[in-house]
């Protein structure tokens, strides 16, 4: 597994010095001048530059779809595996637009192998998890698989190029997991991770929180005080493929030295459980967006972490991190581009 | 004076049909999909495409910075014309990495004429604004001349191939124009809409209050009742000539069926005025921020619009507006190159 070191911290001081010289009144670029000279730490020099970035999309199912937590049939995970090859779905026209190459992960999705394609990474680990409900997700062998397919995934990519690096998500189901892995890593109830995910209200939103309190209540049987529990331990009790994969994506990301950027409530529950396993990751990581899902607000509270955006998305597949990159090419290009005040002849304050 | 038509009510009605059965859970993407169906009703077709973008950032400077309104002399203003042509300042890298032209206009520096540079656009209408706590920034015919050089300036722009247009300021001493200007037409008192600035606090912000106070009563003094006022009169009393070419760059670009997009506390005052000028601007119109000055929340309010980023920036030049580009990009990309459900085979809820 990939382990990642410190950001460098003298860079990181030599880079917030020089922010304070360039030609604007100290302060007025707002979280722009925070994220440019933590760029500049994770590259290693005061002067950071992105170039082309990537996205793994990383699909999977979910067992406990048959649970009915999900407005949408499992059938639609490998129907937009077709659609992210294609070039048919939002992460393609956002990656477009946004300077970012897009490769799909099959990490775990249930029905036939998809045809050989430039874009595809196929590295199944299994056809879908259990059901959370009743059974474990997947066996602790197989988390660590799916981790590693992650990175393995976000490795390729960065050796076709990639500067600045994302995971997203595709899994009919996946909030679920998502909530279920993030209530158990923060010890909060289900209800306050629980959200709509792609749209269920009433009954099958209450049927969605007591699904997850089943799996936590099941977990807990398997591997008793869950704040206390093996990180892969518990994503393999809980899952999903995918969330395990996205930890990969930003860990091997964060260990070639690339800042790495988390979506929404999916991918985040990845970084959560990423941090657990390698503390330092957090400096290599920026928040996207903020998704409308109401756990996703604590995960970024536990990782550190403010948003960059907060468009009101709440779909997945890596949208609201992508959309992120044209921002994070701004602070890096401030830091790198700008002239100082002597450089200029401008007169200071 | 350009002219801006009502956008097209009819694909406006249709995209949103389209945006409904992309493959995606309704309402998933957030603000973008309003965006993208705004998009399409300003082009007039049902998928938008946005190119290549221009902010045009006008320079003036205003003769109440003698009475102590802002952290920089006033000698600041020509020094950053020259530092953006230079391309050394914060508008030059985010435009770079936001696929943005810059040009300068030069619509009422005080100083040297500056030297021909192909992104200069010289149209010096007079050397700086009069002292607006004692007497007008300008005449009448001086804020028409203003107010068509931003236009000509987006005209220029758009026939070199813009297709989304910002507006961009720089003069010191420009809040407190602003600010004055915004408390008349939402006939707000000076401290809800008098800010820092590029760093005035204590003394100097009272101050600073203080001269917005006088300029207002002043300006009652000769025209009466301010909320019933000619607009170009009113702009004429309280200046100031970026602020005017701001408002004609949006008003051109709008004529022409662009999006144009709003930048900080003294471009929103141009846009303000504008919308007096021209009320189916505000269609066209979309915020690309919120500014931590406090009267820009109240133009927004007054304007209808929801900033699309939220990253504390106020440094002005057009920054906040050209950093939401690739935003409005991405939601025109959406709804032109997304699969709806039955292009792509994938199952609805």
């Amino acid at each position: 597994m990939a382990t990642v070191a410190p950001i460098d911290r003298n860079v990181l001081e030599r880079a917030r010095a020089r922010q304070e010289q360039l030609t604007k009144p100290p302060g007025s670029l707002g979280r722009l001048e925070d994220a440019g000279v933590r760029l500049a730490a994770i590259q290693g020099v005061e002067k950071p530059v992105l170039g082309k970035g990537a996205v793994v999309v990383a699909a999977a199912d979910h067992g406990v779809t048959i649970e009915g937590v999900s407005a949408y049939p499992a059938e639609v995970t490998p129907q937009m595996v077709q659609n992210f090859l294609a070039g048919g779905a939002a992460i393609n026209q956002i990656a477009r637009v946004a300077g970012a190459e897009v490769y799909v992960l099959d990490v775990g999705v249930n029905g036939p192998e998809f045809p050989a394609h430039e874009r595809l990474i196929a590295a199944r680990v299994r056809s879908g998890t259990g059901n959370i409900a009743r059974e474990a997700a997947m066996s602790p062998a197989e988390a660590l698989a799916a981790l590693q397919a992650g990175e393995n995934a976000a490795r390729r990519a960065i050796s076709e190029g990639a500067t600045l690096l994302a995971a997203g998500d595709m899994g009919i189901g996946n909030t679920t997991a998502a909530a279920a892995l993030t209530a158990a890593l923060l010890d909060l109830p289900p209800d306050a991770v629980t959200g709509s995910g792609t749209g269920v209200d009433g009954d099958a939103y209450q049927r969605k929180v007591a699904v997850v309190g089943r799996a936590l209540e099941r977990a807990r049987a398997e591997l008793g005080d869950l704040t206390r529990a093996d990180p892969l331990e518990l994503a393999a009790q809980l899952g999903g493929l995918e969330i395990l994969a996205a930890a990969g994506v930003l860990l091997a990301g964060a260990s070639a030295g690339l800042p790495v950027v988390t979506d929404g409530f999916p991918v985040s529950a990845g970084a959560l459980l990423a941090s657990r396993l390698e503390p330092h990751l957090t400096e290599y990581l920026f928040a996207g967006h903020r998704s409308l899902e109401p756990g996703h607000a604590r995960q970024l509270e536990a990782l550190g972490l403010e948003p960059l955006l907060d468009l009101e998305l709440r779909l997945g597949e890596g949208t609201g991190a992508v959309l992120a990159f044209p921002v994070l090419r701004a602070a890096a290009a401030i830091l790198s581009g700008m002239a100082t005040f002597a450089e200029a002849g401008v007169s200071e304050a």
